[in-house]
């Protein structure tokens, strides 16, 4: 998408360790209008898919996600419920919930994503959206929850990938639908390269 | 607001400890287009304000902002960002954040809510929204945040104000504007009051 991809260029700063800092419009100040957008891309993505719920995981994916669920509403009038996962370091985990294990590539250690059992069933049909996918770990522990709800997985959609780590692959691989609106093949001092 | 009073009446449960469980459509699953009432609805009431920035907290509130932001696009045509800021456990906060604690009603100890500085200054009019105000320490922590930066604060809009708990009172007697969608006076087995 021509225009995250210029607000990439323009605003994101390529930092040590693969880090790709766009808090300024993605995911500490939002820049809603172009998540607007961004919204009415997955509506023409997904619009066919005759998606029930909107699953994505706090906290920077709900603003996306809240678009995309608004975009399907404008576009469709189709009434699409957010539901977000939490992250819990905890494991005391109730019988009430879908839970899996994360690993935090920015942390490191372990976190569960959980979600209540009440807000999805085998007849949704889920469209997960996330602010970014790199290594896969937390779009394949939403990829799980919906496993355990019985729930149809449709796809995902993801604002950046970064191309040169295994997530995107190795999902895709797995046969999930993934359509990332700007796919990072490479990034270092020099600039941005998209795919 | 008609809606969110009856959204409450259907679908919110009064557990044991002051508790509203309303995370059928608020935050956990979220009605978007509730949201999007209710945003606009922010917009009515402080559409003539000025403001440049909407701050929320993580992670709850941002649903609310962004439709609230979007809302002051579609009526006014005006880009406003939405900053959410972060809750850190973490007393290792660096220089470059504004930085405030926060007592936590639900879990008892204390969080730091974090802004980056870059994206408040002192030019800068500030609208508040969160899900809930109850105690008030939340948005007492974000009006910190504000005043660090030197931006004016022009209010907070609320959701839903437990009025049976302080928050709401001493905040207004200290001058802060608060505009609340449904303010509950008094929930028990029976039912809920609205004021």
């Amino acid at each position: 998408m021509q225009l995250l991809k210029e607000k990439i260029l323009a605003q994101g700063q390529v930092l040590s360790g693969n880090v790709l800092k766009v808090d300024g419009f993605l995911n500490h100040q939002m820049d809603v209008a172009l998540f607007a957008e961004m919204g009415r891309e997955f509506c023409r993505l997904f619009g066919s898919e005759k998606v029930t719920k909107i699953v994505t995981i706090e906290a920077s994916g709900i603003g996306i996600a809240c678009l995309t669920a608004h975009a399907f509403y404008t576009e469709y009038g189709q009434h699409i419920p957010v539901v977000f996962a939490k992250k819990c370091r905890t494991a005391n985990l109730s019988a009430d919930v879908y839970a899996a294990p994360v690993q935090s590539y920015t942390h490191g250690c372990c976190y569960d994503v959980v979600i209540s059992k009440q807000y999805l069933s085998p007849g949704d049909r889920v469209l997960l959206i996330d602010d970014f996918l790199a290594n896969g770990y937390a779009l394949a522990g939403l990829r799980e929850l919906v496993r355990q709800s019985g729930a149809t997985l449709i796809g995902a959609g993801i604002a950046i990938e970064k191309g040169f780590q295994p997530g995107g692959a190795t999902l895709r691989q797995e046969g999930m639908r993934i359509e990332s609106l700007a796919i990072i093949d490479r990034m270092d001092d020099s600039g941005i390269t998209f795919r």
